[in-house]
């Protein structure tokens, strides 16, 4: 993977609440051939704690975190596509962040990092796209956040791109959604070895990403999956009070001991919160207006899981209908999926099967 | 509201996973009369965090959690029901729980109390029953984990009452429902002002409950109940960085600061894993066997709402099949209440005229 990972530089780059970054980075992978007139390209603008490892770049190389989705002959063909990921700003995968150090200091950001938005996100890969020569997208992807951030990107320019593939997500965070959120973070935030984002990996809050991170698996997946995943036997009793004891619990346990490492906590409540302040409506001139009418997309396709918990189908279904007033050819899927929010990585059968029919029949 | 507290007293009190309760009481309140020949009587089993006040006893008296349901023409009528209530054995609402003092040491309890199961709950306040003179119910009612209570009861003491009315509850609880509870248990215990149920009233671990309590709101609600009722504007940006500013935050937090003080957290613990702990097909002989076999009720309502996240309607459904199954005469009645599980405490048209239907073609 690592020899496959492109940096793109960030250079007085204007955040939208204020503050620039300077030598910045943001790091990307890509896959395919651009042709020579630059219109087979897609950006794909990932979800939260995804990076710009998508897929695979060969055989002997990692699998992606969309690895069923994208390559030769997949439904995104990688034969046919230029296809172009990268890891969000403000993340912590690469790209610039709150745990980079900042430029004049040689300290880590931290909450000196600028405020971060889903539109800093996109112009900033949006940035990249064009380094590459490209000035208009054939389709941008996006999944959860991605498909915020994919929102973000064609309100603020609504000639970037022919189409869209826009799963799991809506024009802004609905209360309940917010309300998980905002539980993470502030478990994150309590954690006594939080301590202002001056933890160090000796002293790292582990209690609160875990907790953070036990939120989001429950509510990224579905009680109706989980119902048959567990068994309700209960495993041996505890030696302590309280301690773990039913199957779910140990799952949780495993998931969350596995991530709590991987994502740095003041990165992770930077994006979650950059999730809840996005608000499409913000691009409507007043309350009846619609905020994609200047959106210039010839299709999109607008994916949903009826189990989804955090994105309910209500949410897609409104991008759908919102985007087809504008002359958009937008169609919408509802899948029945039962694994919730995360079914785009795990329903390969339904989402490779809608992907790659829409994606078939668009012209280069 | 106190002048119609009442005791029963708990001496030899054989608990359900061994060590048994002595010196301890149950803290009850009737409304209505107890008729000649006792064949009026209602027992409602409570919510976790409900107390034995469900109703005002007059005009003067302050609302109990049931307020709407219970009291002279009303759903449960009191003019013609004897109704008992409770708190719940291991509660802290007057009852004996973990926060009691145990006869022998003179110390609280803690973590040396036994075991709780919703086998206890619904002994302990059977047996309080029977002191009055009452050896078979007309009706038991609960709601959340006092339905399961009431399974717990008539699968012990299948002649026990001859009519049931079980909301928005299942015969066991599933996996998400599971992992919801078992964040909350994790909050508290790790707060680390719990000190191992050592805490004080000066350090009270506020984080941990607080957090408990937020995890409970969201998933007692819904989403769709919640999309409505919040603005999606920002208040002002907090002062301190990642501070309160959505709408939905500063109601979960108004609503657990509010709570924190009025629960114990040990005994939240204790109620919160019975509630985990209860399987009704622990009373089936083989995995294909009706649990409820030997019950014999004459009739049940078994009621759910479609919104409901910690107990899914097929959970009620699966209740009345098994009941019907058994003879018992089963209706199930799904609402549209977008309330989700609190809706049996907030939806008062669907919920009253329901009950209040199936009550009425009772003979006493």
């Amino acid at each position: 993977m690592a020899n496959h990972l492109k940096i793109f530089h960030l250079n007085g780059f204007q955040m939208r609440h204020g503050g620039e970054i300077n030598q910045g980075i943001l790091a990307y992978e890509t896959w395919g051939q651009l042709n020579e007139d630059q219109s087979n390209a897609i950006l794909i603008l990932t979800g939260l704690s995804a990076d710009s490892h998508a897929a695979s770049h060969s055989e002997r190389d990692t699998a992606g975190w969309w690895e069923y989705m994208i390559g030769p002959g997949k439904a995104i063909d990688t034969d046919k596509w230029f296809v172009f990921c990268a890891s969000s700003l403000g993340s912590c995968k690469g790209s610039t962040g709150p745990c980079s150090p900042n430029p004049y200091t040689k300290q880590a950001y931290k909450f000196t990092f600028p405020d971060l938005t889903l539109e800093d996100i996109a112009n900033s890969a949006f940035s990249a796209i064009q380094s590459l020569g490209i000035s208009q997208l054939a389709c941008v992807i996006g999944p959860s956040m991605g498909g915020m951030s994919s929102l973000a990107l064609i309100l603020q320019h609504p000639q970037c791109t022919r189409h869209m593939i826009n799963i799991a997500s809506g024009c802004h965070s609905e209360p309940l959604s917010t309300a998980i959120r905002s539980l993470q973070r502030e478990a994150i935030l309590l954690d006594e070895n939080f301590n202002n984002g001056n933890y160090s990996s000796d002293e790292w809050p582990t209690k609160g990403m875990k907790q953070a991170r036990k939120l989001g698996m429950l509510s990224y997946r579905s009680g109706l999956e989980w119902k048959d995943r567990f068994p309700r036997k209960l495993r041996q009793r505890p030696h302590k009070p309280f301690g773990i004891e039913f199957p779910v619990e140990s799952y949780l346990e495993y998931h969350a001991e596995n991530f709590i490492h991987k994502f740095d906590p003041v990165s992770y409540i930077y994006l979650s919160r950059a999730m809840d302040w996005f608000d499409a409506f913000d691009y409507a001139k007043t309350d009846r207006c619609n905020p994609f009418k200047n959106v210039e997309l010839q299709s999109a396709l607008v994916m949903g899981a009826k189990t989804d918990l955090l994105f309910p189908t209500h949410q897609q279904k409104e991008i759908a209908e919102l985007l087809s007033k504008t002359g958009c050819n937008s169609t919408l899927k509802i899948t029945d999926s039962i694994q919730g929010h995360d079914a785009f990585l795990v329903d390969e059968e339904n989402y490779s099967a809608e992907i790659a029919e829409y994606l078939n029949q668009l012209e280069i």
